[in-house]
C-alpha cells in the first residue's frame, strides 16, 4: 500500500489525494504541516531532499516527489492515463503548463493570502505579478475549454487533476472567475466525477514567521 | 519530418534541439524571435495559444507545446527515455522540478540579464529571489549528483536534457558554480554525449521594450 506524505491544505498534495480517491486506491496518509516546519526535519529531508510535499513512498525506502510525477505514476495503466503517445504528450503539456504558468502564480497567491497570516503584506510586491500571470493562465485554459470538456484525450485524465488542484481555490485568493465560464463548467465536471473528494480544510491562518518555506508549496 | 518553431537563444528551445541532435532525428527549424514579438502574431497564436516557443509540429496541424512534453514525445521508444514505470516517474519528477524550481529562476535571470538590455534594472526587485531560489535548486541537483552520473535510470535521459537547458547558462547570469562540483562534472558528461550540439548564439542584448513577453520563456 502507498504511504503518502501530504498536507491537507496544500493544492499539490490534494492533487494526489484526489487521484487516489478517483482510482479507489488505498493508501496511508501522513500529515506533514510545512507551516510548522515538519518538511524541514532531518527525518523528512532524508526522504525528500527538496523538503516538499506531497511525497509518495512506493516501497520500502523508494520515494517519489513532485505532485505531477506522482500523478503520472499512480495513474499508469488506469483510465486516468491517456493511452496514445500523442494523448500522453498532450496531457504532459498541460501538466507542465500547470507547474510553470498556474501553480507559481495562483498557488503562490493561495498560499500567502489564504494560509499565512500577514502574507498579503509580506508579498505585496509580488501580488500584482501573480494576479496578472494567473489570469493569463486562466485565459489559456478558458480558450482551450471553450470547445472541449477536458484538457487532453477527450476524457478526464491526470492533466485535469493537476490543473484542478489550484484552479479550484483561485476564488479564495482574489481571482474572480466570472469571466471564465468554460473554466467554471470544467470545475463542475471534475467535481461530478465518481469518487471525487474535496480538499477540506479549516480556513485558519497560520503565522508565516519561522516556517522557513519558499514562496510556493 | 518534424517542424520545430524555436528561438536560438531560448534555453527551453535548445532542450528540444539538443534532444533531436542526440537522437539524430531530422527536423525543419523555424526561427521565432520572441524578443521581436514573433510569438505574438495571429499566425503563431493560432498554432500555440500560449504564445511560447518551442512548439513542435508533429503532423499537418498537430502541435505540441511545452519543452519537456516535447522532449517526452520525441524521446518515446529511444534510449533517451527510461523504460521502467518507476524510472519514467523519476525522470518526470526531475522534469517537473526543472519547470518550477530551476527554469523560473535561472531561466528568468538568464533571460533578463543575458538577453534583454536594461533587464537587470527592470527586474532588480526579483533578482534576489531568482538568485536565492536558483541556488537552492542547484544545491538539490548537487546533492543528487554526488552519488550519481545522471538524474534518472542510471543513464542519460530526457531529464538530463531538461535540466541542462538552463543550468549550462547559469554562469552567464551571475550564478557561480564553483561550489557545485558534481553539477559541473555532470554538465561535462552531457556535453560529451555523442551528437551533442551547443546552443550557439551571439551575445547581443536586445531592448526589452514592446516585446510584450512574460518574465520567462
Amino acid at each position: 500500500m502507498y504511504k503518502l506524505y501530504s498536507m491537507q491544505r496544500s493544492g499539490n498534495s490534494y492533487k494526489v489525494r484526489l487521484a487516489l480517491a478517483l482510482l479507489n486506491a488505498p493508501y496511508k496518509a501522513i500529515e506533514i504541516d510545512i507551516l510548522r516546519g515538519e518538511s524541514r526535519t532531518p527525518d523528512f529531508l532524508a526522504r525528500n531532499p527538496s523538503g516538499q510535499v506531497p511525497l509518495l513512498e512506493i516501497g520500502e525506502g523508494r520515494y517519489l516527489a513532485e505532485s505531477n510525477a506522482i500523478l503520472w505514476y499512480v495513474a499508469g495503466g488506469t483510465p486516468l492515463a491517456p493511452e496514445s503517445r500523442m494523448d500522453r504528450a498532450e496531457a504532459l503539456q498541460w501538466m507542465f503548463f500547470e507547474q510553470h504558468a498556474l501553480e507559481p502564480n495562483i498557488g503562490a497567491a493561495y498560499f500567502w493570502l489564504s494560509l499565512v497570516r500577514g502574507g498579503r503584506e509580506l508579498h505585496a510586491y509580488s501580488l500584482e505579478d501573480w494576479m496578472e500571470r494567473g489570469y493569463a493562465a486562466l485565459q489559456v485554459m478558458e480558450n482551450h475549454l471553450r470547445t472541449r470538456d477536458f484538457f487532453a484525450a477527450g476524457q478526464l485524465t491526470v492533466a485535469d487533476i493537476a490543473l484542478f488542484g489550484y484552479t479550484h481555490v483561485a476564488h479564495l485568493c482574489d481571482y474572480d472567475l466570472t469571466s471564465f465560464p468554460a473554466v467554471r463548467a470544467w470545475l463542475s465536471r471534475v467535481e461530478a466525477a465518481p469518487g471525487f473528494v474535496n480538499m477540506e480544510w479549516k480556513p485558519e491562518l497560520v503565522s508565516g514567521e519561522d516556517t522557513g518555506i519558499a514562496a510556493t508549496m
